[in-house]
């Protein structure tokens, strides 16, 4: 039985509530804490009582929750400015963290986190983030085929986060509490970029707008990042808030990348490839991925899990270097 | 009844050939030249032989051809690294240019064809390229519906051109006379994507590599390219010569723009909408364009051309530019 306590529920802390909920066996929430002012757990702990389990006590004070709970997993989902200090706190005190991306909003911050990772890895502490998208039936099919060769070596991918901008709170108005569209949305672009291909980033450029954002502030409402990757293998994401209210989904999630030997996509929901096993373009059946965070526990116990700290903080690492690549205009070397 | 004569037959010389053979009333074609050792001209001079109409005269020289014929228009066709000193020679003649794209292959040559056709355009002579994908109905369909304002002002512009290598002839294996991926392949896509915004580049990044090219030379096989346009528009386009053999058709060329009202996508030959107008995506009827050589030769009547001399020109320095950016690692502002 594994104590779970959460800080936050601004984003996708319901990905292991979800699971946990359904494992009273295996999981138990002794507490939460909201993690910033207004923040409303009110949806997280439904899921609980929904189940008939026992309501979390709440802690204004996440570290106070921290020291008299002692958990063994703290999910961390408070502003994402704050992403980092609290995952902070929980290594330090040898809980393993579970953490909304991006792990940090400032290289500052990123640079303490990973100091902090690299010694609670030495005690077997664990830390991920939730990189939700990879465990999309269509990104792991995707993915599967690509580590069985249907297009040869990955020469070029392109990446699109796509969004309803819609109305959104306080959190997401502030650089300083939101940390920017590059490293919040475009982080899952990138990752399925450098999941996909292996590759670490050599240089990046962006370009990135405020402009028609619907109100919300300094939120960027368009984002194109650029890299060279190793061995000359090249690749973009582009990121925005544009998709109009009418739109059948929220998201427009797409990856395509090219090959050596043929070119895949994930559009919509489905999986297309093109290569020299058959004459033009087939739907591939999807294949039923783990669940998030059921994943991340398991790793737990030692077993490989999709997600792994280093993707985690590199690819942070790499967003918020694309991010200011953006801000100031320049090129950045990475390598 | 306009005299047109031709130089070489690399590219799309077609797209004028065929509308002349259809047009004996309108057009006759009393010469043409190969404009390159090895130059094949049969296919172009057999649309003429299957119409009945009789066989032009070949000139080794085409400057000969210019003097001796005098040719209303000149279709420039030949190695790309001479499109710019054979409509200079065209244009300095008084002769109308109808030439395949890129307009040039270096700066330097961009320089010399801009202040040769400054003076030419005094006279009234005529100069534009085959930018050819905006007369496909879907680009054109598209276009008309974006000035119509069916996605409000345009902030976003994603571009995609994707080939078959195939194996390909010398001319491809050398940037001395190929010119680069950039500028031939990806103009198409730098096209829609300055055609659609009617905005001018700021600041240009890109990426390129010549691995995966099918044996090709140093034909760059992957390029993406970064603009940051005015009004913060931001926009790329990916570039690519690994569209599997197998695939259906030839190029996988697309657009999606992203706009303050909705998003229209070009891919596959079919335009798809989404706005505030209906709920979920919609095709769009496709509309039918003008054909680019008719719409060219009207143009010298004084009736309105959907492609002007001035973009034919910018849209060239764009591409060598962002070329440029490829080949040294910087961003390059335009501004």
């Amino acid at each position: 039985m594994k104590k779970v306590c959460f800080v936050g529920a601004c984003g996708h802390s319901g990905s292991a509530m979800a699971p946990i909920a359904n494992h009273p066996e295996l999981f138990s929430v002794p507490a939460v804490s909201p993690g910033a002012p207004g923040v409303v757990l009110t949806g997280l702990v439904k899921r609980l009582s929904d189940k008939g389990l026992p309501s979390p006590k709440v802690y204004d004070d996440y570290r106070e929750m921290l020291d008299k709970e002692q958990p063994d997993i703290l999910v961390v989902d408070a502003y994402f400015c704050d992403h980092a200090e609290m995952s902070i706190e929980g290594l330090k005190r040898g809980i393993h963290v579970y953490c909304e991306k991006p792990a940090a909003t400032t290289l500052e911050d990123l640079d303490r986190l990973e100091a902090v990772y690299q010694e609670a890895k030495e005690k077997g502490v664990h830390f991920a983030y939730m990189l939700t998208t990879r465990y999309d039936p269509w990104f792991y099919t995707a993915y599967q085929a690509v580590q069985q060769g249907a297009i040869g070596e990955i020469r070029m991918l392109n990446g699109q986060k796509s969004y309803k901008a819609g109305k959104r709170g306080p959190l997401f108005h502030k650089r300083e509490t939101y940390g920017g569209t590059i490293p919040w949305v475009g982080i899952h672009a990138l990752d399925w970029v450098l999941w996909f291909s292996g590759k670490r980033v050599k240089t990046v450029s962006a370009v990135q707008s405020s402009m028609a954002n619907n109100h919300n502030g300094t939120m960027e409402a368009t984002a194109i990042c650029l890299f060279q990757l190793e061995d000359e293998v090249v690749a973009h994401i582009n990121i925005d808030y544009l998709r109009p209210q009418t739109a059948e989904t929220h998201g427009d999630d797409r990856i395509r990348i090219a090959g050596t030997k043929g070119v895949i996509e994930v559009r919509g929901g489905k999986v297309y490839l093109i290569n020299g096993e058959a004459e033009g373009q087939r739907e591939l059946p999807l294949l039923q991925p783990p669940q998030i965070f059921e994943d991340f526990a398991a790793s737990l116990e030692g077993k490989p899990s999709l997600i792994t700290a280093e993707q985690s903080l590199y690819f942070t690492r790499v967003c918020l270097t694309a991010q200011k690549a953006a801000d100031t205009g320049e090129i950045i070397r990475m390598d």
